[in-house]
């Protein structure tokens, strides 16, 4: 059964973001919890969640009990119709989100939704452009991988018009030369600024920002910097797009990370957590402003699935899920208590990790072949055997991690226990030495 | 909860195409084979699949089932992994998929289809721009929606390099002062040849297609067209992408369209009748030598829930269950015995209908307020009050017919069975009677 999943994986499924020949990709037949299972019936902690989205993780029985019910009830209607799932789903996002961001468009995923929440902030703005930062993501398709600022968008980009980069706050690899967090945000706000002056303000339709960088490298914004963004915007009438995508629904320890800056975006995207990925779904939340655009003039965009009833009541189910178990809660003090203090404990005896960054169930390992050069152990947009090496330990010893560039991602679903988080930080311990000494 | 529903509809649901003031949609509460239910309890017919995708009609209990064992199996699995339902899926959809197309990227849906469908063309060929037709739908995404010739392009169209529009073979209102459809069939391919030449064939990476153009009319292309198309694109190196998202998968009686043109196509983006909507899927088949560019270097795209297994589960029930019960030929058969000439026979009663077109269970009336000009029944693009006089009339009666601009489209369930057709095609009748008469 395995074999036959893998030969006709091998023959007929074509990978994404692969050299397909290249591939010898892992069969996976079960799952529960916190652990999936291989082919050969060897478990494996997920530190990964996946791709950073199965929050609730494996095979969550409230969730699964949703989608058969729903699926018992009514799979689909089209997005022309009103219907309960998808209505309920809306309201518990809307009791969410900050600010008056009340009204929910149902995507796909994360790519369509910051594509739908560009195309809203361009008409209502009147404007063409779309600023973005360099170390980023925000999906695969032709407009979202342009305004995407990591490696990924280089083989995309045919100079596509309207899409411009800019630095985000980095102390580590600081763009600015700072030297203190304070400077960093002082430093990178000025620099934001410039480029809108320079760029021309009343070009620019959109700031489009994780609230934490994710994949790019789950750098925490300095305090102030998000408030910085938000007033940059407001002085010159650019809307500003919160992309939470991978740090919304718990992931950072709070409902979403832009709450962390204390203000409120005029667009917020979500995918991912909204229902830990178990059937697809992502959104826009707008603001009232931006809702009025659309109140009288038809928004010219939509999609055939938009607020798919099953991907809605799998949503519903894990919203309410995460609030009567406090699942947001839990995320952060799994930071505090359990991943924080790890990964530090770590770093203390590993001269690899240059720095450990992250907060709730959202952390990364920053690794270095020198901590005083910070020298990276695998290069910008590429791979090196110590990293290839750290990650095959981890598997050899029963753990899926996150890997990207020269960094390791410890993003365990929000609702591991912490014993199962301090084996999978063994793992790790055990994995990073075997492949320093090797 | 019918009036809950619709109260939070309105309060939070964010809806596609519209102006979200103006709208006043049908709560749907229920749905079975070709029927669906509204908040007061109403029966509909359903002429429309929803937006042409429940191929098999509402709970179909195959598909159903599937969906609930694999929730209660594995609801999810990052796309870099293999599992047994997108394996099987792949191999599935491959084994009906022309020539040596057997290579599947999964999408969520229709849109990003095309977006990926475009980028290997364009990285395959190292050319960038799109030839795709006037009077076509290629879906929401700023890409796609640049692709698309109908006027859902126009709020979005800011100049999009690289995106060339030219017009495909529509006897009825022909582009080219034809009158018989070998004239238009040559004229049409002359026109692209010289689209093709003045645009600069070695610029041109790709042509888009719908195999049968679907929202934008169904117009069946005349014999000879597609097999035009594909010896213009051999002779210049561009790739041929037949987009069979909404004519695929039986829908024109046959499991794709392009078949009626006998060609194999560079590529084939699919969605909806996949798994007939139930859980959101899209893809690209490939041929061998797109693929073989993909082998060692890798393709520079993805997406969270490529191949997702829920979705995937589906498309494997969907798809058996079109092999055992010959839905193809059953949707065939609907259009030669039953469709086909119902709608002639109304044709014959009513003035408006300027011509009937279609094939299996897709069909068009396109509406005219007088035959010997063709002037439309709505203009390109708007509606009229007759035609919402003719949709508002068959919902009174019980019926759900798909409505675009002077059109009607009658495209059921391909299981809806001859009688419910029929009941179909008389509330047609009244409701035309009815709304002429106003
Ligand atoms: C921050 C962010 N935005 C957008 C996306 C794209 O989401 P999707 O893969 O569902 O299109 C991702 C995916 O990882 C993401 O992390
Ligand atoms: C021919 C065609 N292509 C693409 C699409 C876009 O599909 P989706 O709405 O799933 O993005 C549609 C949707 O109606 C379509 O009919």
């Amino acid at each position: 059964m395995s074999d036959r999943t893998y030969d006709l994986d091998r023959k007929h499924v074509f990978h994404s973001w692969s050299a397909q020949a290249q591939l010898d990709p892992l069969v996976i037949t079960k799952a529960a919890g916190s652990y999936v299972w291989d082919g050969q019936g060897n478990r494996l902690l997920d530190f990964s969640s996946q791709l950073v989205y199965t929050n609730l993780g494996h095979q969550h029985p409230r969730i699964v009990k949703a989608i058969q019910e729903q699926a018992a009830t009514l799979c689909t209607v089209a997005p022309s119709y009103a219907n309960a799932a998808r209505s309920e789903a809306a309201r518990l996002i809307a009791s969410h989100t900050p600010g008056d961001l009340d009204r929910i468009f149902f995507t796909n995923g994360g790519a369509d939704a910051n594509e739908h929440a560009i195309r809203m902030a361009r008409l209502h703005t009147g404007r063409p452009k779309v600023l973005s930062t360099y170390r980023s993501y925000h999906g695969g398709t032709q407009l979202a991988v342009n305004v995407t600022g990591d490696p990924r968008r280089w083989p995309n980009d045919n100079g596509s018009t309207g899409t411009v980069h800019f630095f985000g706050p980095f102390l580590y690899r600081s763009a600015f030369s700072a030297t203190t967090e304070e400077e960093e945000c002082e430093r990178a706000l000025a620099h934001l600024e410039q480029v809108i002056v320079l760029e021309g303000a009343t070009t620019i339709a959109a700031v489009v920002l994780e609230s934490i960088p994710g994949t790019a490298g789950i750098m925490i914004p300095p305090p102030g910097y998000l408030r910085g963004v938000r007033e940059l915007c407001d002085r010159h009438g650019i809307m500003l797009i919160a992309d939470e995508v991978m740090a919304g629904f718990g992931r950072a320890g709070r409902w979403f990370a832009i709450e962390y800056g204390d203000v409120v975006p005029d667009l917020l995207t979500f995918a991912k957590g909204v229902n830990s990925g178990y059937v697809p779904l992502g959104g826009v939340a707008l603001s009232d402003a931006i809702y009025q655009t659309f109140a009288e003039r038809p928004y010219p965009g939509g999609l055939t699935y938009s607020g798919h009833p099953l991907a809605c009541a799998a949503a519903v189910a894990t919203i309410e899920t995460m609030e009567d178990e406090d699942v947001v809660g839990q995320a952060a003090a799994l930071g505090t208590d359990v991943l924080g203090p790890g990964l530090r404990e770590l770093a203390e005896r590993h001269e690899w990790i240059g720095e450990v960054r992250g907060v709730g169930a959202f952390w990364a390992l920053e690794l270095v072949r020198d901590r005083q050069s910070r020298e990276q152990l695998a290069p910008y947009g590429g791979s090196s055997p110590e990293m290839a090496a750290i990650v095959a330990a981890c598997n050899r010893r029963g753990l899926l991690p996150m890997a990207n560039f020269n960094r390791i991602h410890v993003v365990p679903p929000l609702t591991i226990s912490a014993a199962e988080a301090r084996e999978g930080l063994e793992i790790l311990d055990q994995a990073l030495t075997e492949a320093c000494t090797a």
